[in-house]
C-alpha cells in the first residue's frame, strides 16, 4: 500500500499511458492498445483497476444490442485502488481499495433522498451517452476520443470515475472476488431480496442461468424457496445451476409446449416468483405468464432488452392480479449498501465464490468473452 | 320479510316469469321483456333483485368492447333477497339479504386457499362464457337461451347465482346503496388499500373519474395522499372529483404535451401511485409513465381493456424500478370481505354515499346507460 501511495504522488495530475481493451465497433473483437487516461477533474477519481468481471450487458453491447457510442472501453464490474482524486473529493483518497458502480448515488436527487429510490437521477444510466458529467471523455487512443461505459469502463489498467459512483471497501477484501459485487451480485441478490422479496416455501422460476441468473438462484435458495425452476437453452449450464439450488431444469428448445405453459402445469397454477435474467422480450412475456395469476405472482425483469424493443402482452395478465416489477442493480443504493455487502462477504454472512468459475489475465479478454458467449462460465474475472 | 318467506315457499322449484332487460346484441338499447328464470340447481341460489348498480364494464360490453356471447342479461352489481336455494346450499337461506359478486370465492382452489389470492379459479372470470358452471343457462326469453354475465346478471327481477358468488349481508343494509359494494366500492377501495397500498403523504394520479375512479380518489384521500391528480376528458366530472379529494384536474385533450409528461413535471419526477380506471391501452401506458421511475412508482391497472388488445411499452420503464400491478375486485376475497365492508358502512367506518349520484326505476335502464355514457353520473342505481 505504501508503494501504491508513492506511485500516486508521482502520477497525480498527469496523464497516464496504459493498456486498455478498446471496442472500436460492435461485433468485432476488442483490441488491446495504449490509451491515455486524463487526470481526474473535480468530483472525479482515477483508479488503478486490479480486477474486473465480464457481464452479459458488456456482451450485449459488443453484439450491438444496446445503443452506445463507439469506440468505447467496456466493463463495469471493477475493483481497484484509488490512484488520485480531483478537487472536492472527500469520500476516498489515494490508496483506498474501492469498487466502482455502473449506477451512481449522488445523495442529492429525489431518488437518492427517498428511502426506497436507487436510480440516481444525476446520470442518465438508462440511455448512456458515454461521457463524463461535464460532457467530455478522459480516454484517448491513437488521438481519438474513447467513450466511457456507465461512468465506469473497467477493461483498462486505469480509469476515471465520478466520486458518486465509487465506494470504499474493506482493505482485506480479495479484489479478484469482490469485483463482481459491483454489479452481478447486487443485481441478482437484490432482485430476490429487495424487489421480489421471495418468501420461504415459495416456488420460483429463473429464466437465464448465466451470471445474474445464478446469483438469483443462490438468493432464492437462501430465501427458503421450496422449488426453483431454471430455464436456459444451453444445457451445459444445468449441472452448475443444480449445484446452486435449481431443483428442475428446462430447456425451452426441447419442450413440445411453450415453457411458460410447462411451468404453470408443473406448479399447478404458476409460480410465486419469476425472474427474467436474459434480456429478451419473449422471455419477459414467458416469465410474466409463468406467474400465478392471482396470489403472489410477481415477475421481476432484470435483463435489459435490445434498444427500441417493446414489451407487449395482454393487459389481462396484470389485471388478473400479477405484478411486473423491476429495479436497477437490485434496488440497492450503491455507495450505501455495496461496501456493506463486501463486509458481509468477508464475515462469511453471504457467499459469492460459486459465481466465479474462471479467471484470466486481462490480456486474454477476448477469450473471456468467448467463454461468456458460449455459456461456459458463470463469471470469468479478469486480473490486471 | 314474512311476506318474502311466504313468496319463496310458493315459488320454490318453479319457473319464475318476470321482467328483465335483454341485450340482444351490442350497440343497441336494452329491451325490457318477459323472461323465464329456472329454479336454482344444486349449489345455486335464486335471488329477487332489489337494486343494481350500472358499471362501466356493463357499458363496455354493450359497446362491443369486451367479448361476451349475446343475447345476455347484463348487470353485476346486485343487492337482493334470496328467493330459493338449490340442493346443498348452506350459507344462505330464503329471505336473507345478499349481495352477488362478479367474482366467486369457492374456498377450495389454490387462489382461494392462498391468503393473498382472490381470483377464484372455479370460474373463468377473465373470459366469460355466459353460462352457469354446468354449462347451461337459467334464462329464456321468447324461447331463446339468454346468457348470464359474470355469473350474476342483475338487470332482471330475478336471477340465479352460484352460492360461491353470494354473500349474506346485515339485514339493516340499505339495498339501494350497498348494491355498489358488489363491484365498484371494493374494486376502487381495494386498488388503493390492497393492491397499491397508498402511503400517507404520497402523490397519486387517477386516470378516469367515473365510478371506480371516484372510489379510488376517496380511498387515496382516506390513505392520506397529499396530492391527487385526476385525469378525464370530460370536464363535467371535475367538480364532483374535487369534492371527493382530487387536488388537480387535467383534461388531456386540452394539454399541449402528453398528459404523463405534465404529471411528471407537476410532481418533479412522477407520482408515487398511478391508477388506470378507464380501460384503454393508451391510458395504461400514460399511467405507467406517470410514475416515478425509481422509488415507489406503482401503477395499478383497474380497467379492462378491449378484448384482444395488447399493452405495449419500453421494458426499460419497468427495469428502471417501476411496478405494474393489478387485481380483480381490489384483491378482496369476495364472500369473506365484502359483507364485512357492508357492516363497516353501517357502522360509518367507511362512506360510499357520494358515489351514488342518481337513482332510476329499473324500467328506465336505458336512460341510466345514457347518464353513464355521457359522464353525467358517478353511479346511477336502479331500483326494482
Amino acid at each position: 500500500m505504501m508503494e501504491q501511495a508513492q506511485l500516486s504522488t508521482e502520477m497525480a495530475g498527469k496523464v497516464i499511458t496504459c493498456q486498455a481493451a478498446i471496442a472500436w465497433t460492435a461485433n468485432a473483437p476488442l483490441s488491446i492498445e495504449e490509451v491515455k487516461v486524463d487526470p481526474p477533474k473535480a468530483g472525479e477519481v482515477r483508479i488503478k483497476i486490479l480486477s474486473s468481471g465480464l457481464c452479459g450487458t458488456d456482451l450485449h453491447i459488443l453484439e450491438g444490442k444496446l445503443r452506445v457510442p463507439f469506440p468505447m472501453i467496456l466493463g463495469h464490474e471493477g475493483a481497484g485502488i484509488v490512484e488520485s482524486t480531483g478537487d472536492s473529493v472527500t469520500s476516498v483518497k489515494p490508496g483506498d481499495k474501492v469498487l466502482m458502480f455502473p449506477l451512481p448515488e449522488c445523495r442529492e436527487c429525489s431518488s437518492c433522498l427517498h428511502p426506497k429510490g436507487n436510480l440516481c437521477l444525476k446520470e442518465n444510466v438508462l440511455s448512456p451517452n458515454g461521457l463524463m458529467l461535464d460532457g467530455t471523455s478522459r480516454f484517448t487512443c491513437r488521438g481519438k476520443k474513447i467513450y466511457h461505459l456507465y461512468g465506469t469502463s473497467t477493461f483498462t489498467e486505469y480509469t476515471v470515475v465520478h466520486e458518486i459512483a465509487v465506494g470504499k471497501i474493506d482493505a482485506a477484501a480479495p479484489m479478484d472476488k469482490v469485483c463482481i459485487m459491483s454489479c452481478e451480485v447486487p443485481t441478482g441478490f437484490g432482485a430476490v431480496f429487495n424487489t421480489a422479496k421471495v418468501t420461504p416455501g415459495s416456488t420460483c422460476v429463473v429464466f437465464g442461468l448465466g451470471g445474474i441468473g445464478s446469483a438469483v438462484v443462490m438468493a432464492c435458495k437462501a430465501s427458503g424457496a421450496s422449488r426453483i425452476i431454471g430455464v436456459d437453452v444451453n444445457e451445459e449450464k444445468f449441472p452448475r445451476a443444480r449445484a446452486l439450488g435449481v431443483t428442475d431444469c428446462l430447456n425451452p428448445r426441447k419442450l413440445k409446449k411453450p415453457v411458460q405453459q410447462v411451468v404453470v402445469e408443473m406448479t399447478g397454477f404458476g409460480v410465486d416468483f419469476a425472474f427474467e435474467a436474459v434480456g429478451l422480450i419473449d422471455t419477459m412475456v414467458a416469465s410474466l405468464e409463468s406467474c400465478h395469476l392471482s396470489y403472489g405472482g410477481v415477475c421481476v425483469i432484470i435483463g435489459a432488452a435490445p434498444s427500441d424493443s417493446q414489451l407487449s402482452f395482454d393487459p389481462m395478465l396484470i389485471l388478473a392480479g400479477r405484478t411486473l416489477k423491476g429495479g436497477i442493480l437490485g434496488k440497492y443504493k450503491t455507495r450505501d449498501s455495496i461496501p456493506k455487502l463486501v463486509t458481509d462477504y468477508l464475515q462469511k454472512k453471504i457467499n459469492i465464490d460459486p459465481l466465479i468459475t474462471h479467471k484470466l489475465p486481462f490480456e486474454r479478454i477476448n477469450e473471456a468473452f468467448e467463454l461468456l458467449q458460449g455459456g461456459k462460465c458463470i463469471r470469468c474475472v479478469l486480473s490486471f
